[in-house]
């Protein structure tokens, strides 16, 4: 029987000992499973992003992987520690909505309260659930305990509008930065299936204090230092700079607000 | 059986090939070994911060768990390179105090000089021990060769205070940081353990030119840009600026001396 | 029997999912392969640092080891993905000169067109063909399949002369920068090997506007600030400053040129 999968995706940097640490609890529960880190790197706190990273990655694992997401700014308060099984996967997170790409995406899903503190590494910490509740969590269960016997399900879990931008006016949308790329390109909330007009007909996307209305079907098409919209490789419009960072040049980060209006 | 874990902690980042190669000669040796990074961003040359590192992280890792520490800026001179038997589990680093904060933990210690050649990968280079000295020592040990094997025990390796604060008077001590984390904020060694008066007395720290006064039980009661000392996941007093890099406004780095007076 | 190896040396950075997802489609096909990442911040589209890297850590694993690189600029044009057996081992990449550091080390290979889209992931993307084609085609060899599957042999793969500086003159020679490695230190391509007598003869190397005359045992003999050559671990000349960035002082990356002048 092959090893079973964890992956991890958190915003604890690589600098640190933290996602170690973590993956010492993993393999004393699970000595035999497979550990991939998706990103380390989510902008600390941003639930958003992290909804977005794991979005992207978690359908190209095998069936039963297991998803520890820990991107919790509300760690030490009230706020629950949830399992997900949808896909035939398991997410391992707090609810907190850093799931909510994945919930919109995928119709048939159970999620439980985790609330057997017999899974949790004792004593649990006030400030590293990622190493005392989620990583041993997402161990023992990738060593066979069933689900059931982590919590009850529940259905009031949070869910984030996170991937649907809101309408303002009758061709005015309100969206966001979902993620800022390592060149520094925005990725945003509206995705191309939803906005198909873009290709065809004039528009303005505003970002920071920028107007953009130029759709590019490539980088190097533009002038150095042009801004112009490009429709990125998960499908969703991004807002880029020939030969420079997006990010720094319009002051924006992801959770920033963009507004597309087609003409 | 379950495959035995190997960690590195090094000082070689991620951008070259230097930790790939490490683990390219582990599974020649080791095939079954599962790799686990703790970091590879320890601030180049930095023994104070291997030190803490790895003792931070090593307490969650299963029985027999071989660490590798290469932090190791005597490299090509004569500082030998020792494997420690402590807690269950093996550490093999150069005789440079980088296991200091281990030694000082585990009262249950065995330390050898690792002289037996015969496990190192021929011709030992004179740059870069970390593949051809601690690597492969790491993953013979992980395939069973008996630790007896290495070399012969010793009592004169390096021990360095790295955790104790020197006592400079009557109500004043100079301290380390030990660490700067991703945030920018100083982990000193000062550990409320030994300082329990700062939370019921006033204190005066000072780092870098600034004098901190103020401890907070959280980071967003203070006003942006405003230093302040809070007791950080691992106990020990941490310098920390809302909003920003204390590490960078107060222009230290880990190594940096700090100053405690107790009023 | 041991599990295969997979190691992964691409650009696509850590920020981001791409190196996650790669993984997933890997384990997906072979769930007991052990994967390794030799590093994912190759400067973006720069093949040279593509090449340089793979070529310093291939010889460190073990036989049958699949590697597979994605620096991929022309990714959705024509070039050719190709599978290249050499040193016992197999290399999955796009046919754009990334494996010409090691082409020109080893005498004996066969280098395949992948062309047998049965062990793509379907539909293959425009843009990610790291998680579409490299990665599975990696996944399948390491799973078993014999490399004559994935296509037939070619002998106008593209060999580029990275490791050959150019003769300009009697005694003047043109080299370019391999990797800027993360101090900021310039890796040339110029061997001593090939320059032995840059050991013993008055020299002058141009990077940047920067004519450096001077070659040094150890960092530490120089200067603050001043500039110097070195011998590094892999043989070559390196461009370094004292307490600083060579790269950012002198404003080179990698593929920039550099110029030596032996008297």
């Amino acid at each position: 029987m092959p090893a079973p999968t964890i992956t991890l995706t958190t915003d604890f940097g690589l600098v640190d000992h933290f996602a170690g640490s973590m993956k010492g609890v993993i393999l004393g529960i699970a000595p035999r499973v497979q550990i991939v880190d998706i990103t380390h790197d989510v902008q600390p706190f941003e639930i958003t992003e992290g909804a977005f990273v794991i979005a992207q990655a978690y359908r190209y694992f095998p069936r039963k992987t297991v998803h520890v997401i820990v991107v919790d700014p509300g760690v030490g308060s009230e706020r629950r520690p949830i399992l997900a099984e949808m896909a035939g996967q398991y997410f391992v997170a707090p609810d907190n909505g850093v799931l909510s790409m994945i919930f919109s995406r995928e119709a048939k899903k159970k999620v439980r309260h985790v609330t057997n503190d017999k899974y949790f590494l004792q004593p649990v910490s006030r400030t590293f659930h990622g190493r005392d509740v989620f990583a041993p969590v997402g161990a023992h269960l990738a060593s066979g305990v069933p689900a059931a016997r982590f919590g009850k399900t529940i259905e009031d879990f949070v869910k984030l509008a996170i991937d649907k931008p809101t309408r303002m006016g009758k061709r005015v949308w309100t969206g966001t930065i979902l993620k800022v790329d390592r060149f520094g390109n925005l990725i945003t909330n509206l995705h191309i299936d939803e906005f198909p007009d873009v290709q065809t007909r004039p528009f303005e996307l505003n970002a920071g204090l920028q107007q953009i209305s130029r759709l590019a079907a490539t980088f190097s098409e533009c002038a150095p230092g042009e801004f112009f919209v490009v429709v990125g490789s998960s499908g969703y419009l991004e807002v880029a700079a020939n030969q420079g960072s997006a990010a720094k040049m319009l002051g924006v980060r992801s959770g920033s607000p963009v507004e597309l209006t087609l003409y």
